[in-house]
């Protein structure tokens, strides 16, 4: 497989802004605008919280009905324009119109994302500030794009991979993410753009970007908290001149977007607020996929699996316990419980297992404690009744965590 | 109705001893016995965790074929005994056949809980010696039972009330309890005893506790865990020589056990592991109660919004997302919010309305603050929509149960 890259490179029929237009303090940058030189198909996936900000209601809306012919998406930061009424809605819309203005194409042409403070109106005036001078500077600087949709991010999320079909014929896809759990004091929100240069159909793109959505954005769990905000786009212009005919062709591009994709979800975990250990978390040996998901999701969630893990404790007996609540059935006797140094979703040759038969194995505890030392640690769970398998990747919860998000808005 | 007493009084027909048998250092009580002068009918409730500890294995067989004749509870600390195989059945039924020798009863009147460290064997010899010397000082010292229960508690639990039926007759209800939420480093589990000198009918008492334990003990959050070891046990030997006979008979006992169960429950929660916090958490205007305790459970385990609560912050904007993301259809539009200081469920004098038409009002953040300042807070998120409601008692995640949680066991 063609390897990703951490910056952005080779994509074509793009140019993008991040400029500071007066949201944030200091100069920082808090407005981006990404827009690509013809019309793209584009494909969505969005939160599914009931309360959704009006960025998420105006693009849901737009892609039912213009997702043949997207032009731009602009991203603002500072305010998440949530639980923001009509108004809300009606300044989601004038943000598109004035990019639309901006660039010279149909306001339907525009998508709309906004993070931040939940509860407070869009600043349009200097919202209008942003599109103007984003309009005026695109380039292919991508970091700052990138670096302007961050809220508590403490490092901007890029990453590309340049694909080589078997007919030598090349194209790029490319994305950029923000911040995952809902961030600090009424922050919200996973944010993320994915552009390709290549051109497939729109219902292939959508069924990819969903199929992808669901098995790398889906399976990060900071805080389990999900966002009134969160959404990822997927924007295909077809610039290359490559297009994707073949099922080998559609099944190479599906794998680099997943890679894309992967990285950029990880990179998020890696962040997230006050995170000291990032853990990959494999459930496997139940009925099927889901299943396996919904007890990884409940270990990952749980405050005491998530407290020890900041101890550096190899708390086996929380992380069965965690797995017994999940809502399936799971069998003690037939379960086993590995860590593993570093990152990985198999059993390997410096595995430790911790928990068989019911109870727990006569395994050292210094090298459990040693292995917990490790800032990236894998456990594997394996129920023992099914070809089940989810893999999450998830993280401890902190002091800093405690600190960030009890903090008083400010 | 009868006013509910902290500490038990008026119960007949029961002898106790809260013991140091030695699983604890330094003379701290670590066994209790409970023993009824007769037999007992008896109810159970039970952790649902597919993981199960050995002692809520024993419990449950034996209430299925042995429930019209208990005589007796036994309860250890420090160990859980669970994730603990065929030798901690073995022993669990080995530490009930001593208490029937002790008391001179059949094995099968006994039941056993344990609360403590998960994974690890009974030390069989302590055990023994604690049978042996609390039934020798069997007394009316309740304090000291509910003493020997805890764990990471640092208060004992223990509730009474008195009951005079309309033709003059009196009962008692008494009950102690030990820490929610699953406690410190690989300790387990809620525990609570609840015994009454009033006779009913077997399928009664059962009823009336499963129905007291829903709208109680899992009434209340403290980090979303559920244990492997989780028991609630109600003993009505009638050796008060009265009984229930009437509708009336039964509603009123079905009130008073609601508050003797009530009271030890929200004790366990304001003696929750770091609480800074107390909140009484009431959803209404939904389809059904079952989807009000699912909206007030998803905000209740909130990390995000129980480090609000923590830092002091009445950040509706966390509320509002936590019950948009609980799975149950609300519209933001008909939702509203208030907060309150101290405990109720409804809305007062002193509510303040924070968040309603799907935007926040233009409350005063200094009352706001000024509320939040209160040790104990009410919230109450009326969606407008249906007559379903439920109440949970929570708290706030603070730095404290991060470091609890966080040391490695010890």
């Amino acid at each position: 497989m063609a390897e990703v890259r951490s910056s952005i490179e080779g994509i074509q029929g793009f140019k993008v802004a991040g400029v500071h237009a007066g949201l944030k303090k200091d100069n920082q940058l808090d407005f981006a605008l990404i827009v690509s030189d013809s019309p793209c198909k584009a494909a969505g996936v969005f939160t599914t919280n009931h309360v959704k900000a009006a960025p998420v209601l105006v693009d849901m809306e737009r892609l039912k009905n213009h997702a043949q012919q997207i032009r731009a998406v602009a991203v603002n930061t500072k305010c998440a324009n949530a639980c923001t009424g009509q108004r809300g809605i009606d300044n989601a819309l004038q943000m598109a119109r004035w990019v639309a203005e901006a660039i010279d194409c149909d306001e339907n042409e525009v998508l709309v994302m906004s993070t931040g403070v939940i509860g407070t109106q869009l600043p349009m005036d200097k919202l209008k500030h942003g599109v103007e001078i984003a309009a005026d500077s695109l380039s292919d600087n991508w970091e700052a794009v990138a670096r302007a949709i961050m809220t508590t991010d403490t490092r901007h999320k890029t990453a590309s991979v340049s694909v080589t079909k078997p007919n030598g014929e090349t194209y790029t896809i490319a994305g950029i993410c923000k911040g995952a759990g809902m961030i600090a004091p009424n922050m919200a929100t996973m944010l993320s753009t994915v552009v390709t240069d290549v051109a497939l159909p729109l219902n292939v793109l959508q069924a990819s970007l969903t199929a992808t959505a669901q098995s790398t954005y889906n399976c990060i769990v900071i805080d389990g908290d999900m966002s009134t905000n969160d959404t990822v786009l997927l924007l295909a212009n077809g610039a290359s001149g490559v297009s994707l005919e073949t099922a080998d062709d559609l099944a190479q591009f599906q794998q680099a977007l997943f890679d894309v994709c992967e990285k950029l979800a990880k990179d998020v975990v890696r962040d997230g607020e006050g995170v000291t250990k990032f853990i990959t978390l494999t459930v496997q040996g139940v009925a099927d996929a889901e299943a396996a998901h919904q007890i990884a999701n409940t270990i990952a969630t749980s405050p005491l699996v998530k407290t020890a893990f900041f101890g550096g404790d190899a708390n086996w007996g929380r992380i069965v316990a965690a797995a017994g609540r999940a809502g399936i059935v799971i069998q003690p006797e037939t379960t086993r419980l590995w860590i593993t140094p570093g990152e990985t979703t198999v059993q390997a040759d410096d595995s430790l297992l911790l928990y068989e038969a019911g109870v727990p194995t006569g395994y050292s505890e210094a090298r459990a404690t040693e292995i917990f030392k490790n800032t990236e640690v894998s456990i594997l769970l394996d129920c023992g009744a099914g070809d089940g398998a989810a893999t999450i990747w998830t993280c401890d919860l902190s002091h800093d965590y405690v600190s960030i998000n009890g903090d008083y808005r400010s």
